[in-house]
Protein backbone atom coordinates (compact mmCIF):
# COMPACT_ATOMS: atom_id res chain seq x y z
CA UNK A 1 0.00 0.00 0.00
CA UNK A 2 2.80 2.21 0.70
CA UNK A 3 4.65 1.81 -2.62
CA UNK A 4 1.01 2.33 -4.61
CA UNK A 5 0.42 5.45 -2.58
CA UNK A 6 3.78 7.25 -3.28
CA UNK A 7 3.45 6.29 -6.84
CA UNK A 8 -0.03 8.31 -6.98
CA UNK A 9 1.57 11.31 -4.98
CA UNK A 10 4.16 11.39 -7.68
CA UNK A 11 1.86 11.95 -10.71
CA UNK A 12 -0.56 13.94 -8.93
CA UNK A 13 2.79 16.40 -8.37
CA UNK A 14 2.79 16.34 -12.20
CA UNK A 15 -1.24 16.72 -12.94
CA UNK A 16 -1.63 19.59 -9.97
CA UNK A 17 -2.68 22.54 -11.93
CA UNK A 18 -5.16 20.97 -13.95
CA UNK A 19 -6.71 20.07 -10.63
CA UNK A 20 -6.13 23.21 -8.90
CA UNK A 21 -7.78 25.36 -12.03
CA UNK A 22 -10.91 22.91 -12.98
CA UNK A 23 -14.07 25.57 -12.84
CA UNK A 24 -16.23 25.42 -8.88
CA UNK A 25 -19.25 23.93 -9.57
CA UNK A 26 -22.03 26.07 -8.98
CA UNK A 27 -20.23 29.10 -9.42
CA UNK A 28 -21.60 31.48 -11.99
CA UNK A 29 -20.27 35.05 -13.75
CA UNK A 30 -21.50 37.14 -10.61
CA UNK A 31 -18.97 34.84 -8.74
CA UNK A 32 -15.87 36.30 -10.32
CA UNK A 33 -14.35 40.30 -9.72
CA UNK A 34 -14.45 43.11 -11.64
CA UNK A 35 -11.95 43.85 -14.54
CA UNK A 36 -9.54 40.50 -13.59
CA UNK A 37 -12.74 38.09 -14.02
CA UNK A 38 -11.46 35.74 -10.89
CA UNK A 39 -13.21 33.66 -9.28
CA UNK A 40 -12.22 32.06 -5.91
CA UNK A 41 -9.85 29.10 -6.44
CA UNK A 42 -11.11 26.00 -5.51
CA UNK A 43 -9.40 24.15 -2.69
CA UNK A 44 -6.84 27.27 -2.08
CA UNK A 45 -7.33 26.60 1.91
CA UNK A 46 -5.69 23.39 0.82
CA UNK A 47 -2.15 24.76 -0.84
CA UNK A 48 0.95 25.04 0.57
CA UNK A 49 2.68 27.74 2.73
CA UNK A 50 4.67 30.75 1.00
CA UNK A 51 5.03 32.75 4.68
CA UNK A 52 3.06 34.51 6.85
CA UNK A 53 2.88 38.60 8.56
CA UNK A 54 1.94 40.34 10.59
CA UNK A 55 0.53 44.12 9.62
CA UNK A 56 -0.01 46.71 12.20
CA UNK A 57 -2.47 49.59 12.01
CA UNK A 58 -5.83 49.69 10.17
CA UNK A 59 -5.30 46.19 9.09
CA UNK A 60 -4.28 44.93 12.29
CA UNK A 61 -4.23 41.40 11.26
CA UNK A 62 -1.58 37.82 10.63
CA UNK A 63 -2.06 36.83 7.82
CA UNK A 64 -0.92 33.54 6.01
CA UNK A 65 0.35 33.45 1.97
CA UNK A 66 -0.34 30.01 0.50
CA UNK A 67 0.74 29.48 -3.29
CA UNK A 68 -0.65 26.67 -5.73
CA UNK A 69 1.55 24.01 -7.10
CA UNK A 70 2.98 26.35 -9.44
CA UNK A 71 3.84 28.98 -7.28
CA UNK A 72 5.54 27.04 -4.68
CA UNK A 73 7.46 25.66 -7.36
CA UNK A 74 8.59 28.65 -8.76
CA UNK A 75 9.66 30.46 -5.27
CA UNK A 76 11.82 27.11 -4.31
CA UNK A 77 13.55 27.44 -7.49
CA UNK A 78 14.02 30.69 -7.62
CA UNK A 79 12.22 31.53 -10.44
CA UNK A 80 11.14 34.66 -12.16
CA UNK A 81 8.43 35.73 -13.75
CA UNK A 82 6.23 33.38 -12.20
CA UNK A 83 4.87 30.92 -15.14
CA UNK A 84 1.47 31.57 -16.32
CA UNK A 85 -0.77 29.69 -13.95
CA UNK A 86 0.79 30.82 -10.60
CA UNK A 87 -2.03 31.51 -8.10
CA UNK A 88 -1.00 33.27 -5.18
CA UNK A 89 -3.30 33.55 -1.88
CA UNK A 90 -3.67 35.99 1.03
CA UNK A 91 -6.01 35.38 4.27
CA UNK A 92 -5.67 36.88 7.17
CA UNK A 93 -7.60 36.78 10.68
CA UNK A 94 -7.86 39.41 13.47
CA UNK A 95 -4.65 39.94 15.60
CA UNK A 96 -5.61 39.04 19.48
CA UNK A 97 -3.55 38.27 22.37
CA UNK A 98 -4.22 34.47 23.36
CA UNK A 99 -5.12 34.72 26.94
CA UNK A 100 -5.15 30.97 27.73
CA UNK A 101 -1.30 30.93 25.65
CA UNK A 102 -0.07 34.27 28.29
CA UNK A 103 -1.80 32.70 31.36
CA UNK A 104 0.53 29.48 30.59
CA UNK A 105 3.66 31.98 29.76
CA UNK A 106 3.07 34.12 32.66
CA UNK A 107 2.98 37.06 30.84
CA UNK A 108 1.73 38.77 27.60
CA UNK A 109 3.30 37.31 24.97
CA UNK A 110 1.08 35.32 22.50
CA UNK A 111 -0.89 36.87 19.34
CA UNK A 112 -2.64 34.22 17.72
CA UNK A 113 -5.16 34.50 14.82
CA UNK A 114 -8.69 35.58 15.84
CA UNK A 115 -11.60 35.92 13.69
CA UNK A 116 -11.32 35.62 9.65
CA UNK A 117 -10.54 39.06 8.35
CA UNK A 118 -13.14 39.63 5.37
CA UNK A 119 -11.29 40.19 2.32
CA UNK A 120 -9.30 36.55 0.82
CA UNK A 121 -7.05 38.10 -2.13
CA UNK A 122 -5.83 36.35 -4.98
CA UNK A 123 -3.04 36.79 -7.67
CA UNK A 124 -3.37 35.15 -11.06
CA UNK A 125 -0.69 35.15 -13.33
CA UNK A 126 -1.98 35.16 -17.29
CA UNK A 127 0.85 37.18 -18.62
CA UNK A 128 -1.31 37.96 -22.33
CA UNK A 129 -4.66 38.25 -20.34
CA UNK A 130 -3.36 40.37 -17.97
CA UNK A 131 -0.37 42.30 -19.64
CA UNK A 132 -1.48 45.91 -18.87
CA UNK A 133 -1.36 45.07 -15.21
CA UNK A 134 2.38 43.40 -15.30
CA UNK A 135 0.44 39.52 -15.81
CA UNK A 136 -0.90 39.63 -12.95
CA UNK A 137 -5.19 39.63 -12.10
CA UNK A 138 -5.77 40.79 -8.86
CA UNK A 139 -9.04 39.27 -7.25
CA UNK A 140 -10.27 40.14 -3.73
CA UNK A 141 -13.84 38.48 -2.16
CA UNK A 142 -15.59 40.22 0.79
CA UNK A 143 -17.53 36.93 2.42
CA UNK A 144 -17.03 34.82 -0.41
CA UNK A 145 -18.53 37.84 -2.58
CA UNK A 146 -16.60 39.74 -5.46
CA UNK A 147 -15.18 43.38 -4.10
CA UNK A 148 -16.08 46.39 -6.55
CA UNK A 149 -14.59 48.09 -8.91
CA UNK A 150 -12.66 50.39 -6.85
CA UNK A 151 -10.99 47.72 -4.80
CA UNK A 152 -9.60 46.36 -8.04
CA UNK A 153 -8.26 49.57 -9.07
CA UNK A 154 -6.11 49.72 -6.10
CA UNK A 155 -3.91 46.48 -6.35
CA UNK A 156 -1.84 47.11 -9.31
CA UNK A 157 -0.69 50.65 -8.74
CA UNK A 158 0.28 49.24 -5.30
CA UNK A 159 2.19 45.82 -6.34
CA UNK A 160 4.05 48.38 -9.00
CA UNK A 161 6.41 48.45 -6.01
CA UNK A 162 7.88 45.11 -5.95
CA UNK A 163 8.13 44.92 -9.83
CA UNK A 164 11.82 43.64 -9.80
CA UNK A 165 10.00 40.43 -7.99
CA UNK A 166 7.19 39.86 -10.58
CA UNK A 167 4.82 42.32 -8.76
CA UNK A 168 4.69 40.21 -5.12
CA UNK A 169 5.63 41.27 -2.24
CA UNK A 170 5.87 38.36 -0.26
CA UNK A 171 9.53 36.52 0.01
CA UNK A 172 9.41 32.34 0.50
CA UNK A 173 10.05 31.41 4.45
CA UNK A 174 11.80 27.46 3.93
CA UNK B 1 -7.00 14.46 -17.65
CA UNK B 2 -8.62 16.81 -15.36
CA UNK B 3 -11.13 13.91 -14.83
CA UNK B 4 -7.76 11.55 -14.36
CA UNK B 5 -5.93 13.83 -11.96
CA UNK B 6 -8.74 14.06 -9.80
CA UNK B 7 -9.56 11.03 -9.39
CA UNK B 8 -5.91 10.55 -7.89
CA UNK B 9 -6.42 13.14 -5.26
CA UNK B 10 -9.13 11.33 -3.84
CA UNK B 11 -6.83 8.15 -4.14
CA UNK B 12 -3.96 10.06 -2.15
CA UNK B 13 -6.38 11.91 0.57
CA UNK B 14 -7.27 8.26 1.74
CA UNK B 15 -3.23 7.12 1.34
CA UNK B 16 -2.05 10.45 2.76
CA UNK B 17 -0.96 9.12 6.50
CA UNK B 18 0.73 6.03 5.04
CA UNK B 19 3.19 8.17 2.69
CA UNK B 20 4.24 10.83 4.98
CA UNK B 21 4.89 8.26 7.52
CA UNK B 22 7.25 6.05 5.40
CA UNK B 23 10.70 6.80 6.87
CA UNK B 24 12.66 8.72 5.48
CA UNK B 25 16.31 7.39 3.86
CA UNK B 26 19.51 8.09 5.41
CA UNK B 27 17.87 8.70 8.90
CA UNK B 28 18.96 6.38 11.25
CA UNK B 29 18.78 5.98 15.13
CA UNK B 30 20.81 9.18 15.80
CA UNK B 31 18.27 11.32 14.33
CA UNK B 32 15.98 10.41 16.72
CA UNK B 33 15.41 12.64 19.83
CA UNK B 34 15.34 11.83 23.26
CA UNK B 35 13.01 9.83 25.46
CA UNK B 36 10.20 10.53 22.37
CA UNK B 37 12.22 8.77 19.98
CA UNK B 38 10.66 10.69 17.00
CA UNK B 39 12.67 11.61 14.04
CA UNK B 40 11.82 14.60 11.40
CA UNK B 41 8.37 13.82 9.45
CA UNK B 42 9.54 13.39 5.54
CA UNK B 43 7.44 16.14 3.97
CA UNK B 44 6.41 18.54 6.78
CA UNK B 45 6.67 21.50 5.05
CA UNK B 46 4.63 20.16 2.52
CA UNK B 47 1.89 20.05 4.80
CA UNK B 48 -1.91 21.94 5.39
CA UNK B 49 -1.88 25.36 7.54
CA UNK B 50 -3.72 24.79 10.79
CA UNK B 51 -2.86 28.57 12.06
CA UNK B 52 -0.53 30.98 12.40
CA UNK B 53 0.73 33.34 15.57
CA UNK B 54 3.22 35.90 17.17
CA UNK B 55 5.40 35.14 20.64
CA UNK B 56 7.12 38.38 21.51
CA UNK B 57 9.39 38.65 24.02
CA UNK B 58 12.36 35.86 24.39
CA UNK B 59 11.14 34.18 21.52
CA UNK B 60 10.04 36.91 18.84
CA UNK B 61 9.02 35.06 16.10
CA UNK B 62 6.13 34.31 13.96
CA UNK B 63 5.22 31.11 13.47
CA UNK B 64 3.32 28.81 11.48
CA UNK B 65 1.75 26.06 12.93
CA UNK B 66 1.22 22.71 10.11
CA UNK B 67 -0.70 19.16 10.58
CA UNK B 68 -0.72 16.06 8.57
CA UNK B 69 -3.97 14.78 6.82
CA UNK B 70 -4.84 13.26 10.58
CA UNK B 71 -4.37 16.36 12.15
CA UNK B 72 -6.30 18.91 9.38
CA UNK B 73 -9.27 16.44 9.33
CA UNK B 74 -9.60 15.87 12.67
CA UNK B 75 -9.72 19.58 13.54
CA UNK B 76 -12.20 20.34 10.64
CA UNK B 77 -14.39 17.96 12.29
CA UNK B 78 -13.44 18.98 15.97
CA UNK B 79 -12.67 15.58 16.55
CA UNK B 80 -10.99 15.27 20.09
CA UNK B 81 -9.23 13.70 20.89
CA UNK B 82 -7.16 13.79 17.89
CA UNK B 83 -6.89 10.15 16.72
CA UNK B 84 -3.52 7.87 15.96
CA UNK B 85 -1.07 8.92 13.53
CA UNK B 86 -2.00 12.97 14.24
CA UNK B 87 1.49 14.91 13.84
CA UNK B 88 1.35 18.40 14.11
CA UNK B 89 4.49 20.66 13.27
CA UNK B 90 5.68 24.19 14.70
CA UNK B 91 8.40 26.72 12.30
CA UNK B 92 8.85 29.58 13.05
CA UNK B 93 11.08 32.45 11.65
CA UNK B 94 12.90 35.51 13.32
CA UNK B 95 10.50 38.36 13.69
CA UNK B 96 11.28 41.80 11.72
CA UNK B 97 9.60 44.80 10.16
CA UNK B 98 9.53 44.71 6.09
CA UNK B 99 10.92 47.78 5.47
CA UNK B 100 10.72 47.62 1.70
CA UNK B 101 6.57 46.33 2.62
CA UNK B 102 6.76 49.76 5.02
CA UNK B 103 8.01 52.25 2.09
CA UNK B 104 5.24 51.50 -0.03
CA UNK B 105 2.90 51.94 3.06
CA UNK B 106 3.92 55.15 3.96
CA UNK B 107 4.93 54.12 7.82
CA UNK B 108 6.07 51.36 10.11
CA UNK B 109 3.29 48.64 9.19
CA UNK B 110 4.40 45.23 7.82
CA UNK B 111 6.50 42.31 9.70
CA UNK B 112 7.35 39.28 8.49
CA UNK B 113 8.57 36.18 8.82
CA UNK B 114 13.15 36.60 8.88
CA UNK B 115 15.42 33.83 9.09
CA UNK B 116 14.03 30.54 10.22
CA UNK B 117 14.58 30.03 13.71
CA UNK B 118 16.81 27.28 15.82
CA UNK B 119 14.05 24.96 16.97
CA UNK B 120 11.24 23.19 14.69
CA UNK B 121 8.79 21.27 17.03
CA UNK B 122 6.86 18.37 16.59
CA UNK B 123 3.55 16.22 18.43
CA UNK B 124 3.00 13.05 17.77
CA UNK B 125 0.16 11.06 18.65
CA UNK B 126 0.18 7.80 19.60
CA UNK B 127 -2.07 6.80 22.57
CA UNK B 128 -0.33 3.57 23.33
CA UNK B 129 3.33 4.46 23.19
CA UNK B 130 3.13 7.90 25.01
CA UNK B 131 0.41 7.08 27.24
CA UNK B 132 2.31 8.80 30.35
CA UNK B 133 2.10 12.05 28.33
CA UNK B 134 -1.28 12.58 27.20
CA UNK B 135 -0.70 10.52 23.91
CA UNK B 136 1.66 12.74 22.88
CA UNK B 137 5.56 12.64 21.79
CA UNK B 138 7.14 15.55 21.44
CA UNK B 139 10.10 16.40 19.24
CA UNK B 140 12.92 19.67 18.89
CA UNK B 141 15.21 20.00 16.58
CA UNK B 142 17.96 22.64 16.23
CA UNK B 143 19.43 22.76 12.66
CA UNK B 144 18.20 19.19 11.51
CA UNK B 145 19.53 17.56 15.14
CA UNK B 146 17.44 16.51 17.93
CA UNK B 147 17.33 18.65 20.85
CA UNK B 148 18.88 17.17 24.25
CA UNK B 149 16.74 15.06 27.13
CA UNK B 150 16.49 18.15 29.02
CA UNK B 151 14.39 20.61 26.11
CA UNK B 152 12.12 17.21 25.51
CA UNK B 153 11.31 17.35 29.86
CA UNK B 154 9.80 20.35 29.75
CA UNK B 155 7.35 20.18 27.13
CA UNK B 156 4.71 17.84 28.77
CA UNK B 157 4.58 19.83 32.02
CA UNK B 158 3.81 22.69 30.08
CA UNK B 159 1.13 21.10 27.15
CA UNK B 160 -0.92 19.99 30.41
CA UNK B 161 -2.27 23.45 30.70
CA UNK B 162 -4.42 22.53 27.13
CA UNK B 163 -5.26 19.19 28.56
CA UNK B 164 -9.43 19.79 27.86
CA UNK B 165 -8.48 20.26 24.16
CA UNK B 166 -6.28 17.18 23.93
CA UNK B 167 -3.27 19.11 24.94
CA UNK B 168 -3.00 21.26 22.09
CA UNK B 169 -2.76 24.97 22.29
CA UNK B 170 -3.52 25.99 18.57
CA UNK B 171 -6.87 26.36 17.39
CA UNK B 172 -7.66 25.97 13.87
CA UNK B 173 -7.79 29.15 11.75
CA UNK B 174 -10.76 28.68 8.82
Amino acid sequence: MRRIAFFLIAVVALAGPAVYMAPVSGQTDDDAVPIFGIKIPPGYRDWRLISVAHEEGNLNDLRAILGNDEAIEAYREGKLPFPDGTIIARIAWDYVPSEENNKVFGRVQSFVAGHPKNGVQFMVKDSKKYASTGGWGYAQFNDGKPADEAVHKTCFPCHQATQARDFVFTHYSP
